[in-house]
């Protein structure tokens, strides 16, 4: 399948946590404004069904939901308005009665694919069960999508992973925890998107959320890159909810010389990397 | 063996192509002079010994010589000076009669490790053999010191294979050959230099060159990061010459931890990447 131009929208949002109900509702409004400016993909920040920062396993559960539950399906309601594709974070109630970080990939038809994060940060593994599946390229009207969720874009690998399986976006659903940073400096979840989307020469569309949440406050690091790596929107100046749009040519995605004698995947040489084991660092 | 507080320089000189004798002195000079300001440790750029833009493989072999001549046996002198150990990039004769495009590991008693680039960019493969083993990681009185060459950098598995193995400090002697860049926004290869520090938490001296030859020119994008991606110094705000200075604190490079649940490195799931054979992407 041949991919073209497409408008990516970010929808960087406020979860409520806890709040299952008016998420789903400021979740699903959200998806409908992006559709309505001309989106054909939308991305929706982590775990935006629940919120983020949950105080007990508990709390996660109550607001848990399977892949088939409301929340997904009101996305899907929305994307069938634009013949859009949406990715999203979600507290997601598996059939085993396990909870997980998940992101869906979802259209007018429904749940395409449903990706369990593998690489939990700090109190999510009091929460959430680990995926144990590599993060999935999904075949989409709009382009063959590449998954992953907030710290897995600590792992090149995974990316890495997305690109050589084909990927002509990633989607990153987010919610990037704000740390200081030297006056003058980007976030370093940008930095870290562009330069994940340079190397790989893939589009990258990371969603993060705002709303401070019982004393967290977020980056408001939404940001869309192209497959050179530099910025095509975002992030938000402020730290408040936006919409953050870019019209992306995916087939760009598909040409990876750099040169006539340079290729990004093709130059690689998996033979001489040591990506086994740790050595011991003491 | 602990490691400390240690000055790094990056020598951002211009050596002068097919001008074996000169730029000998050149490099000499500039690691004489980083001593003098303190280096513990210095850097000098990719190819340091021959220029870069060489136009034929009779004019590479003509300024190439063996890791023993005398070239690298004025770095290790010139490192006597300081106790300093010196990564540079040289026009390397084999035994076998073949060139590599290498990086030398030297101190005061000699060459410690040569590593020979594997990732050939352009027509560096009309000169240069490709490497056949993995990037090194040398033990020396300043620390674990991980080597890479310029487009090793596009690589993410290079460095990241040098982490898991133990570096303390990644050297990357450059010539970043400039392109076009959106306004205001730093040379891509800053960011990658950030972003690959940051997620291994590894401090990161990037040396590239300047001096225009044959048409093309360089980004001057001489940089030191540390273990978090921050920008210690550089790259220089002129494209010439400049010696590129930052006090690195390398016990910080073996902290792995970002808080008391995640690791750098600990936290990699190796069976979930998919980083073998390409798929096809037509």
């Amino acid at each position: 399948m041949s991919v073209a131009r497409v408008r990516v929208a970010c929808a960087q949002i406020a979860p409520t946590v806890g709040d299952l109900r008016g998420n789903r509702i400021l979740a699903r409004e959200a998806v409908r404004q992006a559709v309505a400016t001309g989106a054909r993909f939308v991305v929706l920040p982590e775990l935006v069904t629940s919120g983020y920062v949950l105080e007990s396993e508990e709390e996660a559960r109550s607001c848990a939901e399977p892949a088939d539950g409301p929340a997904l399906r009101g996305w899907a309601e929305e994307a069938a308005a634009g013949d859009a594709v949406v990715v999203g974070g979600f507290c997601e109630l598996g059939a085993d009665g396990l909870l997980f970080n998940s992101a869906a990939v979802v259209d007018s038809g429904g749940v395409l694919a449903v990706y369990r994060k593998i690489h939990l940060w700090d109190r999510e593994e009091l929460f959430f069960e680990p995926g144990s599946e590599p993060a999935p390229v999904v075949e989409t009207s709009v382009g063959r999508i590449g998954v992953g969720v907030c710290y897995d874009l600590n792992f090149p690998e995974v990316v890495r992973s997305l690109a050589l399986a084909g990927a002509d976006l990633v989607a990153l659903p987010a919610n990037f925890p704000l740390h200081p940073r030297p006056e003058g400096e980007r976030p370093i979840e940008v930095t870290l998107a562009m330069a994940t989307a340079h190397l790989n020469r893939v589009f990258l569309a990371a969603c993060d959320r705002c709303g401070p949440e019982r004393g967290t406050e977020w980056v408001g690091g939404s940001v869309i890159c192209d497959q050179l790596g530099w910025v095509l929107a975002g992030p938000p100046a402020g730290l408040g909810p936006e919409l953050v749009v870019a019209d992306c040519d995916l087939a760009r995605s598909r040409e990876k010389a750099w040169n006539e004698r340079n290729d990004a995947l093709g130059d690689r040489r998996p033979g001489l990397y040591r990506l086994g084991d740790r050595a011991p660092t003491a």
